[in-house]
């Protein structure tokens, strides 16, 4: 224990690393970026490149095996201490240096712009944790024009789903009925999203694309409200609507990806659900209709407010064409269909 | 929401109810309670039932399906209020009575005495929360002197392990060295023991018995030291001595029980373990030896403080035979071997 260090701070510090363990520990997260800096390697080669958020450094490490000439690896945190060991430790001392301080408080005059700004800043439902906004402060202050983000591209989904561990779990508990607990479990629910795993067979539908962000492009304004529009679901099967299943998925320049969906293989982030009050039975067919807007809390920056809205599918705007029972569409799809079947004959 | 009721208290109670879903959701756990009492139908049958700290009430059902003539359900959480409906739901409101109080608290004038006395008390290492002195009291006041404690039996046992997810995983984290983090995650780690999975083949020797606890004669004062014998483990494998694995299990008076080792399905309480500061190399048939203590703490009566001395097994008193390969084990067991080979001729 270092002088001044009280107990408390360093089971802070222990938590802190628990939670860095499990980041690492984490396959399809840490494998994704290592590929994805790998396969980029040509790019990376002589590039000067800043790790917004680094931790313990590993994706700085990464970026300077790939051949980065210079990582800029910037930790807020006390783990900025042990980044500097783990730098030392595999002898890049003369390509990473470690920053201890916020990307917000860097003195621009001191730090070159750099080719490629490499962040892993998702949190659970993509935006949690509010971290995106440093990355644009830095990204703003010191990425060259032609610099590239790496995760490049950041994509939020929504499907409806069944959600068995809040719902028919309590029907029959070993044998004993305890709808009423489970009653009482949703009520107290809905105010905060759960983060679970959905297993791919409770989604009721395929995800739709809730926000879409090109990491080069986004502002402070347009991450204050997410989401909005009107979303419908054709149930690809008979189920339980029990909740909203959200996902994301984050592209790197090179063309792979890190995906979280339910198909996917589970990461830390799994996946994050809106609780319904009760059951929905729904047919395979039938559509369902939502509108979802994610709201920057203005207290707590680090913060979303989720709001979810269930609409009439009959009232909402459905794709054209559309998969769902509702005679309008099937009606639409019957004309698609003829069209493509039988085209006009061009009378040259 | 009920009115006086503030969202801190309903996070509280969801928080609660989680716990509760986790645990109904632990199979093994659950499934050992309803096999044993299932098992024990004719001893259950036109009996008197005490269930101490019956949660959302599903040991008390489990009861009054085996037979029993009355339960009485003590939960001093306001998930009494819950119990009762899934009493009523389950239609056992003549049969199981819950009682929203401590048991401590009960007027030993209204409740009679009982036949046998069902809880599940344990805690992560048999002991933390502090729930067995409750049940003692339950059972000094409450249960007939010819009663059966359900479970009846408990015992706490320990062994060497390996710990990679400290040790090795530290050593290359995706072709990154990260022996400095490892480190100083260790450091942080010896202030409280470890919830965690021990894979079977990272224990390195059978477990020790550590504690025996007879639950229908085991006193407060039993509970306020347990351990503090020395223990020698002669290693079965070759492997990293990195810290000391605890596990316990319960036994059910038909005979049945609910084992919590590395080699038994995982459960909500997993294993728990001490970690060593450095990583030991160990041969196979090379011996351990450790002293193991829990104290009661004083000031926190649901805690327990874990005391590990480490010992040269060369000072440790070994068992007769001991399989180590220590001289004075190898020649022992030469001697006893000899005798139970050619048994002295008796000259009759």
């Amino acid at each position: 224990m270092q002088e001044g260090d009280s107990v408390d701070e360093y089971f802070r510090s222990y938590e802190e690393l628990n939670v860095h363990h499990l980041m690492l520990d984490d396959n399809p997260r840490t494998f994704a970026y290592r590929k994805a800096i790998f396969e980029w390697r040509e790019k990376f080669k002589n590039k000067v490149v800043m790790d917004v958020g680094a931790g313990t450094g590993i994706l700085s490490i990464f970026c300077a095996q790939a051949g980065a000439k210079k990582v800029y690896a910037v930790e807020a945190s006390k783990l900025a201490i042990l980044a500097k060991e783990v730098v030392i430790e595999n002898n890049f001392e003369n390509v990473v240096q470690v920053i201890h301080n916020k990307v917000e408080d860097l003195d621009a005059n001191v730090i070159e712009k750099v080719d490629i700004l490499v962040s892993e800043w998702m949190g659970f439902y993509l935006v949690h944790e509010g971290m995106l906004n440093s990355v644009i402060v830095a990204r703003d202050r010191y990425l060259k024009p032609e610099g590239f983000m790496f995760p490049s591209i950041a994509k939020l989904y929504a499907a409806p789903c069944q959600l068995p561990s809040f719902f028919d779990f309590w029907n029959n508990v070993y044998g004993v009925s305890m709808k009423c607990v489970g009653k009482k479990y949703r009520e107290t629910k809905p105010l905060k999203p759960e983060v679970l795993t959905v297993k791919p067979q409770d989604l009721l539908s395929e995800g739709k694309l809730i926000a879409w962000l090109d990491l080069k492009e986004v502002s402070d304004e347009d991450l204050s409200h997410l989401g909005g529009n009107e979303w419908v679901f054709p149930c690809t099967k008979d189920g339980n609507y029990q909740g909203a299943c959200i996902w994301f998925v984050v592209e790197f320049p090179n063309g792979s990806e890190l995906p979280t969906s339910p198909m996917d293989e589970e990461t830390h982030w799994k996946q994050t659900v809106i609780v319904l009050p009760s059951t929905i039975d729904v047919k395979k067919g039938e559509a369902i209709a939502f509108k979802m807007f994610l709201h920057h809390d203005l207290v707590n920056s680090r913060r979303y407010n989720i709001e979810f809205i269930m609409l009439d599918p009959a009232d909402a705007e459905h794709d054209i064409p559309c998969s769902c029972n509702m005679p309008k569409c099937i009606v639409t799809r019957a004309y698609i269909q003829e069209h493509v079947n039988n085209p006009p004959i061009s009378r040259v």
